[in-house]
């Protein structure tokens, strides 16, 4: 705030404005941006699996076939079409299936329906970024639960609601999670359902990776242990184009009103334009199934490609497992003498960026942080030659 | 919420949603939306002036120049290309320019960046529902100011400023005001800018129908007078197409960053596909003189024809001024025994719906409420034969 205005006026901010700060990840993006770095920092699609003609034909077709209603107000709940496509993905009722702005709207809203200032809600740790905004936002007291190649430690969290923690709500992504790559495992659900139940807080269960598995099965859903107990957030940004900002969510009945209220004061409603886009694509089944076969294919191998870099110009200076989905290998120094965050200038000199395991911790109440000696590597951005570039790079700062 | 569940897990919703109620406009929509119900309640501009088919080439072109650009991940403050287009006319440099996702958002990014709950937040009355609602969820306490024909009356925002009245926020839509029509008044502009000075306030200047004016001529935006204290919202809903949700704002630097992170908490961004969508009809100039003109013509004529259709059917019963703008007629019972909630139900069984006046007026603390006089009448929707029926039908009810 320029002080020569706001303070001659008494012009001040809120004090959710005041306490919350940009996303580490935003504001590295911009650093990363210069075209001599190879940036592994970002979360992008790769611009190859953007299916840009389809889009296309849809968007004719659309536009010819409902005429003025895709440019038109609609819903606040969103478009019969889409709801009804994408319920049983989110377990719930079409009734009980909202569709948001993004599955970052997702996740503001069932914060604004739930948390008061000074609840309790348990994150993982580490966490995706950008649940931590609107929960800072509405000022939540933040409890990260470790979480390990399994996700979240739910025998941790057992013992501290044992021991009285008392939290309205638990954000976890189940599959593939950002940054840890992580997913929970089948008992771990079972686990933390009976625990949502048993102390009666909300689970928030985002899942915008499942569609991106390489190997092995997925495990069942949260929302389907204890529909009364979790939301369920699903999007079209992996899977379709980020860009359309398309996600939706399947709810307990008890609380779809709120979460609509909540979403009419923040935007009326989602793009009529973008959910029939949306829709469009989803219903094609033949193009959707090819469409993830391929956008599966290309990922994977680029999952590969990059485990194979690492192994060749880092060795056993850095390890991480061989993600089975989703954009992010999350990496780990061997060095315990070594810094992630520290490290980043360097790296971003020798022209490599990554995203120091720091920004997704929650500083907890005894001031502790981690995830130092951690990077989170995308690997979805880059082809496999500008992979092995970037970890070249990296080898030169590393060792 | 169903007892059964929430109340035996103890599950409950936090205290901004239990305190926000849907707006009445959205539940009466609902209730309107019967095929035999004329409707003057709704607000949304007519299907044959949303431009289809230039959307339609438009929607082409981006995909074929931009290609995975349109359905990428894009910057929080908006593209380029619309921020540089709209800067003007929210009267702000490109840098303070952001795209929202619709205007609604504008207001409830402004909300939670400038108001604790218990701050004073100044509307007129009536004032647009739409705004109470983001104000309302941050528990702003409101403070109502009387408007008449030239909008908020600033001599009694003054009073109650000298009286001791300290607003963080005073909220007011300058140009054809839904639901009252009115115009804030040169004079008043220039004074409402000076006391936001002299008072350290900031104004939120809502404009989304200043350019469907089919007579007059606009008064200067409050932005330009006092351009550290007015935040000055745009709108493509009312000019293009409300259901692609985009809208921008024009922010005092102070301001912005707070704005832009409040954003990205919220959505991460506005549809990429849909800014774009949008600056290529703000761009293609001659196409969009062709298309105002195309508007405001067709606006007038249904203003015109519903003003004549009252004065017919009505005669005295109900007065109200022919609009010069907007897209509402906002209309007075002569009658002072009749309260035009108490007729709402009667309407619907004849056929013919509209907005009573209560509905957009907050209960002040001394637990009065107004508007039981009028009725909030919108034009663009139906087309002459369809105003004169609904007009016929009400002067069944009314007379």
């Amino acid at each position: 705030m320029a002080p020569s205005v706001a303070s001659r006026f008494a012009l001040t901010l809120s004090r959710t404005a005041r306490s919350t700060t940009s996303s580490a990840i935003r504001d590295l993006l911009r650093l990363t941006e210069a075209p001599d770095v190879r940036s592994l920092a970002g979360g992008l699609p790769a611009p190859d699996c953007l299916p840009v003609q389809r889009v296309q034909r849809a968007a004719d077709a659309i536009l010819v076939r409902e005429g003025p209603r895709a440019l038109q107000y609609g819903p606040t709940e969103g478009t019969a079409e889409l709801r009804t496509l994408v319920a049983s993905q989110v377990v719930a009722a079409v009734e009980d299936t909202i569709v948001t702005t993004g599955s970052q709207q997702g996740i503001d809203l069932v914060v604004a329906a739930l948390v008061d200032p000074g609840d309790t809600v348990v994150v993982e740790s580490p966490t995706y970024l950008g649940a931590l905004q609107p929960l800072t936002a509405a000022r939540a007291n933040l409890e990260p639960v470790p979480g390990d190649e399994g996700g979240l430690r739910t025998d941790v969290l057992a013992e501290r609601l044992a021991e009285g923690l008392r939290p309205r709500l638990c954000y976890v992504v189940t599959e593939f999670a950002n940054p840890s790559g992580a997913c929970l495992a089948p008992e771990r659900r079972i686990e933390l359902a009976a625990l949502a139940e048993r102390y009666g807080f909300v689970i928030l269960e985002d899942d915008p990776y499942g569609a991106l598995r390489y190997r092995g099965t997925p495990g069942p859903s949260l929302r389907s242990h204890a529909p009364d107990h979790v939301v369920r957030l699903g999007s079209a940004s992996k899977i379709l184009a980020p860009g359309l900002r398309v996600g939706w969510l399947g709810s307990p009945s008890w609380l779809t009103p709120a979460l609509v209220r909540a979403k009419q004061a923040v935007d009326l409603h989602t793009s009529t334009f973008d959910q029939l886009l949306v829709a469009e694509l989803l219903a094609d089944e033949r193009w959707l199934a090819h469409h993830l076969t391929r956008i599966v294919a290309f990922s994977g191998g680029r999952a590969d490609a990059l485990t194979r870099s690492l192994a060749v110009h880092l060795g056993t200076a850095l390890s991480a497992r061989r993600p089975d989905g989703g954009m992010f290998l999350w990496a780990q120094l061997a060095d315990p003498a070594l810094d992630s965050t520290v490290l980043l200038p360097a790296a971003l000199r020798a022209g490599v960026a990554y995203v120091p395991g720091a920004a997704f911790h929650v500083a907890d109440q005894r001031g502790a942080t981690a995830g130092y000696g951690h990077l989170r590597l995308c690997f979805t951005t880059l082809d496999a030659d500008g992979l092995d570039e970037a970890v070249r790079r990296l080898s030169t700062v590393l060792t």
